[in-house]
């Protein structure tokens, strides 16, 4: 467990160097990310490599025990190689190579392009193969699925299209071409998605490219994670990946990394409508969840973001060390700060460090030291490792599908899970999230929020599951795609209505509209909680009814059901509650099956638990703007309550070891 | 009067045929429209024709004794087709062919396309000249004014100016053109209008170009209609007409057709401003008004509209039935549902038809068989036209104008005419819309809202019509134009001065502010009503004022005013009341006349009458989410007012049939 | 002093220009500004020039004393030139030729265009230089930085750079270029700023762009100006300047021509948020602190506004002549109203004139001839000038600076200066806005609003002033970047710390949240004032506190302080004050330095002073839409107060005369 940061050497006058690395050592570094950017310096003109100033301060760190993490500098080519080479250039969705200036505005899939990422990838690794404290490399640098429409993007889209599908008659039937005249009669008419109308595309069609774009990343990743791995067998890969608008398929392009790393930017400025969930815990189960291991944070916030939008707030008292520890808790085992100083050239100028562009080192920085102060102190954290007993389904299906056909207003594949995320966080438990076609076998309640696009993996997946005794929650916009994107003929939930012993007799998309909810007495005796964003009206033939909605035509038809499934239970929601409605109801779930919870907790404060053969350690993290003082209470079905008050300042990480 | 279906069986497995057939006859559908985007199913290659499908689907149908309308597909030329003759596809005002893969994208002028399009319409027509059940044809699919600028259209628009103009300089003189140097030196100079910032453009160039893009768009809508009679000189010809941003004249679309066709989507999500005038009863009138004879509504809403867009709301129950009903009783003769099933493949997956895709018939398919009970029951409607005293004025001159030269936001042409559609729709009177150059004798009252662009016909045609008694309402923006768009150098409303017998001293473009109206005493004596948008300072020569401004400089200058003219009578309505306010001037100027009219009709209660020789039709319409339980008088100057109490669930249609 | 009007004779037919010229006469203008737009009309063909039409109008103008005021037709080519040269067409950003049929779509750097330009302006000039009512030459039109894109500009830009920085590794030192690998390793990968993504480029880039797309239309300017200079020596010669997207740096374009002229257009329809500052003051002053000289309005207000975007409200009776006397409050000697009658044909028909399109003189041109009058009765002003003891300081290169990043939503360079000018008018006292490396010896208060960017010049300048004993004024977001627009490493105001004796530890971007500001009791001792946008949080080391901010971490530390320097006092402002606070803080400076000032000035009231040999000219301006009726006190330390009572009808003027 380690605390890094992300340094440019390239940016900043050399005598700054010894410096800058003498106070990473004061201040408890034990890591360096570099050279991600640095082509141009590291290779100014083709085929000429100066790496003498990296292997400098290589030395430099080296010297002072500092681990160095390289980055394959190949997310920016330099200006010669695009003059030179214009056909390595991106091509955008109108056809056009992208004007050059920024980043990342390279085809993945050129050959020269690909054949120049060799030469520098082997220039660099093979020069520190032998040294101890390079210890690894990050590819590229936030990648995103390959949307680039140069020719040659063109061509290999259509045979991925070909090879999946060998004739045109089956492309049509697998797109129902049939729309709208679309068939093809030959290959050559497929093309890349050009336009910008494109929601008025072939849904299945669309899906397909995203995949097909997916997976260009993943063979680029594989093509630099293989050429890394035959130079220095024993070096550490992976690739620093973020939550962008074309996102890879994690879980593939993880698959042969050694580990996952993330970029972790949670927001300075909390929003103020309490039904906004803005905590950043999701995402890092998600990122756990990838390889279903401890993870790292590559960049972690440290200071006001801004520069191609103006600047947002600076970082609240306890924000920098509480985020960072944050990360920890939810399974980070080394959190590289971005960055040590705030560039004072280029366009990520106000993209802030830990350190201003003074150089003076102010509040961020001192914070940035108690919290490696603090990870040294709980150092005995390490080794430590995350196991929940309920899992929320990720899967890239979804998210393309929801992309590409947006539901209702307002409604969106990461909030979909977020809210029952949260509604976990609101009892104090833990919580995975894992690819949709793992084994589930482990744990105790799965959610599979919004299975849109559905396959017969998933189907026979969660009906083994369930069929073995476990708790499996579905919900609205479930089972209403096949593989190919096309609707399903069947009553909606269609493959999982087995499961729900109930169907969707029809559907409300009531978007920022809100329905109120009669639940169950068995669940909530109080106020009608409300739902919002869409109302399957369910009318169950085997299940019993949970919820009802409270207005409209459809007042008093079922919302929430439940059933009984080989020695499970299948819930089903057909709304999406507001947050104190999802917590009552998830508690529901959980007290039904006995699991021990947390009563009590506010909103926004968050509890995590890593465990060791020795103890376990728990995290309380108060994710608000206010000072938290709270009475909390351990139930579990027949034990008598644990009491126990917590007071947490604005941002403040608690750590308790529990001895076994 | 008939009850239809809009189906495609081209996207369903054959084996759902017949069961489809089948309930169609047994819930009462009578038409069936089908193949408008059929073209790649009928022609999967150049010159091999495939219609064996279509020959089986129309027999199963004749079988049935269910009509057949086809569409000529020719909205989706095959994808073969833009393969081999690029030059057909559509040049945006970017100047670039548009990315295929949605529908549409075809230049109508393109030669090689029209060859094209005559073979498969005339294989088309030819195989079922002889066939009883295929009764007619829609040509292409909801046609828009031509905005393509490919070489080809170029050359045309060229040609259209050259025609009108003749020299150069009579252009220039008829656009302005020395304004900005903008002065043609050759013919060679005259292009479309490219680029993003059109209302940078020269209007009168502008008024050109759409009337040139309605005409190219017309002259298609003929060649295909031409080819069409003359291989099946019976059959019906249409096409289905929407309101679109480049809308074609309507007059001229359908002066060769046999009949007017419009796609009514009514909201299904009612606005909660009171002031927002949501009724498509207006849109029907004006379909009514193009041939002035009862229309078909060749598709109607059915289901929760998304696919390009996130999903709407569903249908309230009461809508589907209610909505299909409005439209019979504004002069529909045929109501055919979009779609019978809801799509599981293509682009349109979420408008939904009167089926979900789960293929179970539920709550709207119920509502719809019971539509096609009442229009059964109600068969004897059949043969009943609709005659009303009142008539609105539309023009396409002013929906390009309006277009061109947004006069100050908020206002719309469609917004200025709904105005005085709803007053009269408050009063329980019957509107038609109609054609700003027709013969107005028959009309008791005309009202011609907004005549920004001007000729001389209008201006005869309006005095002809005041001079033999006729009451006429001119509002503000009226007589700014010429025919070629240059503002008329006089007093406004310029050349209907004499009629208004006022002159605008000043006006105030006040935009979404609001101003306070003081009416005469004779008019209203409670509280002042409010305008908005726009305020037309009146200094009345010869005019009588009724209406006065509450506010600001103009404080008690002239609003609302009314002249003598000829026999007639002559409103001039400078600002735009609200809805209330329009009402009580409306109710004025009818009792003014003797006219029959109701007090009492709640807002969104629409009253409309069908006439037949033996008596008539009121369809008593709830087009509000309430029930409404009102009582309503029906007055007449000298006549003891008649009481009625009316109960109505939302959307539901009483109607009565009255014996003369 | 004269009021004049810009009259297009091209646009009206010949026989109105006799009853023109004579109403003109008669309303009191006395000069008139023709043919920026009339290319066309004077050269129809290549070489073909027709000058008669504009003989015979400046005749007829001339035969009735009004001076004529030409423009260089150059901004609106006439189309054969485009036809024939299409190379001299704008390329925009994206690399295309901008659309024909707007205005100033041509390369300023085309030689063609030039050559072109030479060939009109020649016979232009040469045939009106002995023509005695000709006085000068209006240079194009509105003319902006130059942001074409066309190869010939792009070898442009390149050699700027070339010759700026000699070798590309001093550009890539400059611009801090190893970011993103962006080092150029040949001036040929130099290019202009391509692609819609402009915020993501280099900002040190980005700002020598600005730079030279300003110089390069100071280039095209002097050009201009030697070409009829050459010709016709005694000839005034100016360029009419605005306020627009792409501004050039406003002392290089007017250092060689005789006066700046300006485009005065202020607000129609004013805030309903009293924080919102509309006034149109501050634009005058700087207008008149660019040659620090008084100046020309070439086009003023004259009705509502709206063309390419919707109508905007009318004048209010008074703002037409208020506007106009306003501009020459603070430094006006002609005014020149736009445009003497509205347009009727072409675009910009909705941009109203003196006389509306109807050709009826109405309530706006009375007001008019009232201004004209009341000009006429104050001709004495004529050779008055204004002498201020404030400056405020403008700099280009804040203007690119903000541009090329903003720095927090809602932050404007415009309105930091205006809080500042405006809190100076709520104290009844003129201020100069000045050129920021201007001699400043002769102000007692020099506020240099947020120097983003600096350089030694700068540095130097505020020294020497504060040393001599200045009162200098300094704000947030000063000193970050050095002249390459790179972050200076050193606490912030870095370069300016040793005159705030104060640096700034840390900053919070606020953007629109607010913060409360607790001053000095010796400043103000009622309830807090609040600030917004920006919060430096600041750490006095020799300076005194003024002002403390009341929340969040860093409730109670330092926002405003000064300090002593030399014989002078320097204020740091580390935030954004609101109105009335910031007329507080103003207030005591000004007292601290016992200057005389007014108290009880309501806001939106505005007085400014022309000083002549004989006596000063008081004006008092109600720039509200309320009337105005309040008493004021001069207040001087030591001396007794005068109290003065003033009542002003809504956008009333009165002058009054003080004799020395």
């Amino acid at each position: 467990m380690k605390i890094g940061v992300d340094y440019y050497p390239e940016h900043w006058d050399k005598n700054l160097w010894e410096k800058d690395a003498k106070d990473m050592k004061e201040a408890g570094v034990e890591i360096v990310r570099m050279a991600e950017f640095a082509w141009s310096r590291l290779e100014p003109e083709e085929g000429i490599y100066c790496f003498e100033w990296l292997d400098e301060i290589v030395e430099l760190f080296a010297r002072k025990q500092i681990q160095v993490f390289l980055s394959t500098p190949t997310c920016t080519p330099p200006l010669w190689l695009f003059e030179k080479y214009p056909e390595v250039i991106q091509v955008d969705k109108n056809g056009r190579r992208i004007p050059i200036g920024i980043r990342g505005h390279r085809c993945m899939n050129s050959p020269i392009y690909r054949e120049k990422c060799e030469k520098i990838i082997r220039q660099m690794v093979s020069r520190y193969a032998d040294n101890e404290w390079v210890i690894g490399y990050q590819i590229d640098n936030e990648l995103e699925a390959n949307h680039c429409c140069c020719p040659i993007c063109e061509e290999k889209f259509r045979l991925f299209i070909k090879n999946k599908y060998q004739t045109v008659d089956k492309v049509n039937e697998a797109y129902g071409n049939s729309v709208w005249s679309g068939e093809y009669s030959s290959f050559s008419q497929v093309k890349p998605p050009f336009g910008e109308h494109q929601t008025w595309l072939n849904p299945s069609y669309m899906l397909d490219f995203n995949r097909y774009a997916s997976e260009s990343t993943v063979e680029y990743v594989n093509f630099q994670r293989e050429l890394i791995h035959s130079i220095d067998e024993k070096a550490l890969i992976t690739t620093n990946t973020w939550l962008c608008e074309n996102m890879p398929d994690f879980y593939k392009m993880f698959e042969k990394l050694d580990f996952v790393s993330f970029d972790n930017y949670p927001a300075t400025k909390l929003p103020e409508n309490e039904e906004v969930l803005y905590s950043h815990a999701f995402h890092l189960d998600l990122m756990r969840g990838i390889k279903k291991k401890n993870f790292w944070i590559m960049e972690e916030l440290s200071g006001s973001l801004g520069s191609w939008t103006p600047m947002q707030s600076t970082l609240q008292p306890g924000m920098l060390e509480g985020y960072s520890l944050q990360a920890i808790a939810h399974g980070a085992d080394a959190v590289l700060h971005f960055r040590w100083r705030t560039a004072v050239t280029g366009a990520e100028m106000f993209w802030h460090g830990l350190i201003d562009q003074s150089n003076v080192k102010g509040r961020r920085y001192q914070e940035f030291c108690k919290l490696c102060h603090t990870v040294k102190e709980w150092k005995e954290i390490e080794g430590s490792i995350i196991k929940n007993h309920i899992a929320i389904l990720y899967s890239s299906e979804q998210e393309y599908g929801f992309k590409v056909q947006p539901q209702v207003e307002g409604m969106h594949y990461f909030t979909q899970m977020k809210a029952y995320h949260d509604a976990f966080t609101c009892l104090g438990i833990g919580v995975d999230v894992i690819d949709w076609l793992s084994d589930l076998s482990g744990y105790d309640i799965v959610v599979a929020p919004t299975l849109f696009v559905t396959n017969d993996k998933i189907e026979a997946n969660l009906k083994e599951y369930a069929r073995q005794g476990g708790t499996l929650v579905l919900t609205n916009r479930s089972g209403i795609k096949d593989e190919y994107n096309r609707c399903i003929m069947s009553p909606l939930p269609t493959v999982f209505s087995e499961l729900t012993g109930a169907v969707v007799k029809e559907y409300n998309p009531i978007g920022k509209k809100t329905q109120k909810i009669e639940m169950s007495d068995k669940i909530w005796k109080g106020k009608p909680f409300t739902c919002t964003l869409w109302c399957d009206v369910i009318e169950p033939n085997q299940a019993e009814v949970l919820a009802c909605y409270g207005e409209d035509f459809y007042q008093g038809e079922a919302a929430i059901t439940v059933n009984h499934y080989g020695s499970g239970k299948v819930y089903y929601a057909g709304t999406v509650l507001n947050r104190k409605g999802m917590a009552v109801l998830v508690e529901f779930i959980v007290k039904d099956l006995g699991m021990e919870y947390i009563q009590g907790i506010p909103f926004g404060v968050e509890r995590t638990v890593r465990q060791k053969e020795s103890g376990q350690y728990v995290f309380w993290f108060n994710n608000t703007e206010k000072k938290q003082d709270f009475v909390s209470w351990k139930v579990q079905e027949g034990k008598t309550p644990v009491t126990e008050r917590a007071i947490l300042e604005p941002f403040e990480m608690a750590i308790i070891k529990e001895i076994k």
